[in-house]
């Protein structure tokens, strides 16, 4: 609480970064719900919120711990207090390997890894620091980023990590970023199994030669009703779900078409300019609603579309039908794609019905190294 | 100077912003030839660099002061003690309109405006705070976006302006900033001449009604050897000059051809896997360099191609052919847009030479209201 709690959303100055905390909080029990029928453990990816408050109620709500594509958000979560850290993202070069150990003294903290050299650098630094550090084997199950192919290569990692005392084999990642998105669910339920069906087929060569593979880790919002049903991996990497970008309304959820989830993150923007009778100019460009996922979408304002009009401006046009709003007006829309919109503010504005309850810091955005 | 003053460039951790100071001083040093020989007042846009201590340099260099987009820059800026200020946005309602008396009592501050409801407000704010605020008219010269058009409304709204004790008609903003990145020299000064034009023409009106013009404010780093060259303007407000997009260098720039301004600011990204034998990941996605100008332009890597690859990663691709990198090598970027890109860092990695010389802070990243 502070300062803004209690102050009515219409005075929020904009452009602002609004949460829904009644949505936010049904997306996290939704998906510890589905997690918990499974028998999986469910591990969010904080890349979306960068935020350790969020990440600590994640946990409250049964999260086994938060994944963070980079170490500069690790390091973020273990200073706020996040105890269990799982990084999706190879570690590289000596001074990021110093970092990352520093974070390994404050948080149960694992890796992933994808080359031998980079393996021996974190059994260097590990041995080092005095720790023994936990490392998954990457498998690229189709996204073609990250990641050994599945099967032989693998396997020749994971005995690579076991070979060295400093370094603890815990198991295998496999993302298949690309379908997450895939529009029809048949499709998408085809694709998930398919990685899955590389990931599982990897598990048990490493099992054959000796090691243990505790963990099989993957997936993400747009697969998580198949990963739980498939009940292949060990644990979900689930992060957009606690906010759902407005593109995901354009995949179908299941054969019934429900979306289990919905969204909670909005940006308000206010009417700064009324140049001619069908447009409106508001106070949000590029700085302020990301445009990497297609553009945002506005609310309430029927038959208007959003284009952007440079850095801090965007346009609301009625196509020569007239513009109802007057200056000072607020339109609230919904973003395209909310963790790369969360990374350009500094605080949520945090709603409850009608008032602004608190304000949340984003302390690690910004953090990509 | 600090704890990385002297560190080598290749140890600098990434996803990094790297500015060289070497090319931004002569940038600076060129903007303020071209300004002074043309007898121009100089007064750049502080929303490409977000940053206080560029803004003094600027100032340094002979600026007048600088121009921000948003009050929150402006607050930025008079908080780290630059003392004359220009806003080009309007301001809109009580609680902004009471932030920019604030910043009003801290630096010489001037605002634009285009609508009589709005100036009634900011007559109110001013007369409340007891100053007297400067305001100029805001004039849609051709970009669409806000102002009034030239000619009799922008004439009815310096008369509102001059009605009000606690306002001064300070002059006319008329900013083209649609045809900043026309590629063709001769289009982009027949529109430049267009826009000064009317810009000069509705002055005149405004001077017949017994008003005084003292400035007559707009032009950008696209059109700035234009600008100079016409000497309608009192002052220009060139922004990306100093760091120089990588998409400036599709446009000629006068009838040799010639660039009066080069490239500062690059990206540092790191090979963090080589997935393939053509390809290689990099630690640079979305959250580390701006795509809504564009893609960035990879240097020194003959013959790759980038493709952005998620949030946090990228990918060059030599399309069958190999990839000269291993993990661990640093590759250097030309962003496309880098007023954007800055708004994505906390700060500035100095260099001079092949040494970081200095970091310097972004704090009014992420100040769109």
């Amino acid at each position: 609480m502070n300062e803004m709690a209690k102050m009515r959303i219409e005075d929020v100055d904009t452009p602002a970064l609004m949460l829904d905390a009644d949505a936010l909080e049904r997306n996290l029990a939704r998906m510890q719900g589905l997690a918990a029928a499974a028998g999986l453990a469910y591990r969010p990816h904080a890349k979306s919120h960068k935020s350790p408050l969020i990440a600590k109620m994640q946990i409250a709500a049964g999260a086994v711990g938060v994944c963070c594509a980079k170490l500069g958000e690790a390091e973020v979560m273990a200073a706020g207090g996040v105890p269990d850290i799982h990084l999706t993202t190879p570690v590289i070069g000596r001074s990021k390997i110093a970092r990352l150990m520093q974070a390994a003294g404050q948080a149960q903290l694992s890796v992933v890894a994808d080359d031998g050299g980079n393996i021996a650098d974190l059994a260097a630094g590990a041995a080092d620091a005095g720790l023994r550090l936990d490392v998954l084997v990457e498998v690229d199950v189709g996204q073609g980023r990250c990641g050994v192919p599945p099967g032989a290569p693998a396997v020749v990692l994971a005995d690579t990590i076991a070979g060295y005392d400093s370094l603890n084999l815990k198991g295998l990642q496999g993302y298949q970023g690309l379908i997450q998105m895939t529009g029809d669910f048949g499709a998408r339920a085809t694709a998930a199994q398919s990685a899955l069906d590389q990931l599982l087929q990897t598990a048990q060569m490493v099992r054959d030669r000796g090691h243990a593979v505790e963990v099989l880790t993957g997936g993400g919002t747009g697969t998580s009703v198949i990963d739980a049903a498939l009940n292949g991996l060990t644990e979900i990497q689930p992060g957009g779900y606690i906010f759902m970008d407005s593109r995901y309304g354009e995949i179908a959820w299941d054969d019934g078409d429900k979306t289990p989830f919905e969204k909670s993150m909005s940006l308000l923007a206010s009417v700064i300019s009324r140049p001619a009778d069908d447009r409106a100019i508001l106070d949000m460009g590029y700085k302020a609603v990301s445009s990497d996922g297609g553009l945002p979408t506005p609310t309430g304002v029927a038959g208007a579309g959003f284009s952007f009009a440079g850095e801090e401006h965007g346009q609301l046009s009625w196509n020569g039908a007239p513009c109802p709003l007057a200056i000072g007006d607020k339109v609230s829309f919904w973003p395209s794609h909310c963790d790369t919109t969360v990374n350009l503010y500094d605080r949520y504005i945090v709603t409850r019905g009608d008032v602004v309850e608190d304000l949340w810091d984003i302390p690690a955005r910004g953090r990509s190294q």
